[in-house]
């Protein structure tokens, strides 16, 4: 494995984690704000999201590049399945848009969370072939302007309604039955550290399918399951078991922390939670 | 598939579903009241929890007999990692209690629910290993007894807290590295029903390790993990195929309805929850 004690250029901030700069949350930072403090702290790259890059794309690209890191990516496309996602024309623009910004940005990736189960059908089988269906059909846009599609699978607890994708081997299955050059998948410990079957799925989709890997950590006691998410070292993941797995893989790209926690980490000053993800990226992953 | 239209004997109500006698809830029926309403309207069996049982067990057994239902199992067994489970000797001595009433009441299966992850681990592995030994050390008096184990994976949402045990193939690989006469597991829609694997793990488990089927709905918008599950039609699960793929593997036993539901269910009449649930098994699963 990596050695992080000495250099975490590795270490990508995914903005989620000092509350998108919500207002409340993050102290209401700039994207120019978190971009420096990453610098200033060693971090590699960020990671953004759309609603806080607006009509920016091109500028904030630039940005973190003149501060010497690199964009890694971009979260994310629309849900493409589920209640949010019954008009096709709709969701494949505001798809195209997001491919649109990724490439703006210089974001090498954009991540793709599927949506929930689609209206008239019970279970994930028709829903995931909806998903595979409209994954093809904007990869080759997302081809030409140079950005990957990460399809990430989520825990299933969110799987009525936000994502029918669960498990890395769903998303495997996925990327298979896609088959385009560009497509793979993201691996996020929240969603994934329950799955025994880890560490033979990521060897399955192999160094050239995996777009990211995104830490934080479970916390035994969840209190939410969406906002409530742990710093590495605070929960029960075994998380440097599962970077053997992903670095085993053949894995060497940005680690990203993404940690929704609105009654905790976003509470606190930005600077304290980025000191906090490096002490912890050395010492726990 | 086994037509219930005309006879739904293969109906078993879970006495969670009522609210467990509890004060609040199910208009504190006892359980004779229980007994006799599913009597009336053609159950099959019952399915108790010990909390209400206390030193009746003897006769509620013979209460549900003499009704011309049977006892298909009882809930459940301590959990055997985690927090809550660190002294075994108080562990075991309780999973032992467990066994002698189910075997008391006429149980023929007892439910065990293993836990979440063991204090001083990472992951599910080392869990899941202590989960082994001491179910296979509890196999044996069981066996004496009559009773038959089943295992039951969770939601891996409840994977820190309440059962390491999440999938089906986990819960299968258990079986096979406890190896005991009396250990299978049961299969309840709603922490199974996102797994796309599940036809091949039922199939893999065969019906002689198939003890128990348990039915509910998974709610698109599940507002609360713990206690917001739905009736039958009202979720995303596609129960007919998972029926479809339970009776694929051979699997004969009771269909026990068990929904935790503090604020819809739990709230009503418990002649009109029992009702429903007849007219739902008949027509959505």
């Amino acid at each position: 494995m990596r050695d992080f004690s000495s250099d975490h250029s590795a270490l990508a901030l995914n903005t989620a984690s000092l509350g998108h700069n919500l207002e409340g949350h993050g102290a209401g930072w700039t994207s120019e704000q978190v971009i420096d403090a990453c610098a200033e702290r060693g971090f590699g790259s960020i990671v953004f999201w759309r609603r806080e890059i607006g009509e920016r794309a091109v500028k904030i690209g630039e940005r973190v590049r003149s501060a010497g890191l690199t964009v890694a990516g971009l979260c994310r496309t629309p849900f493409l399945v589920g209640t949010q996602a019954t008009d096709v024309e709709s969701v494949m623009d505001d798809f195209k848009r997001s491919i649109d910004m990724a490439a703006a940005l210089g974001a090498p990736v954009l991540t793709i969370v599927v949506g929930g189960v689609h209206p008239g059908t019970k279970g994930v089988a028709e829903s995931l072939k909806i998903v595979a269906d409209r994954v093809a059909e904007a990869a080759p846009c997302a081809q030409a302007s140079g950005v990957k599609l990460a399809l990430e699978p989520l825990n299933p607890v969110y799987a009525g309604n936000r994502s029918c994708l669960t498990t890395l081997r769903d998303a495997v299955d996925l990327c298979d039955r896609i088959a385009a050059p560009n497509v793979g998948i993201a691996v996020d410990v929240y969603h994934v550290w329950w799955d025994t079957e880890l560490e033979r799925q990521l060897k399955r989709a192999g160094a050239e399918r995996i777009y990211g890997y995104h830490l934080c950590d479970w916390l035994a006691e969840t209190n939410d399951v969406l906002l409530d998410r742990g710093m590495m070292g605070d929960g029960v993941a075994d998380l440097k078991a599962i970077r053997s797995f992903v670095e085993g893989a053949g894995y060497r790209g940005p680690c990203e922390v993404e940690i929704f926690s609105a009654n905790d980490w976003w509470k606190r000053d930005p600077g304290e939670v980025l000191d906090v993800m490096v002490e912890r990226f050395r010492n726990c992953c």
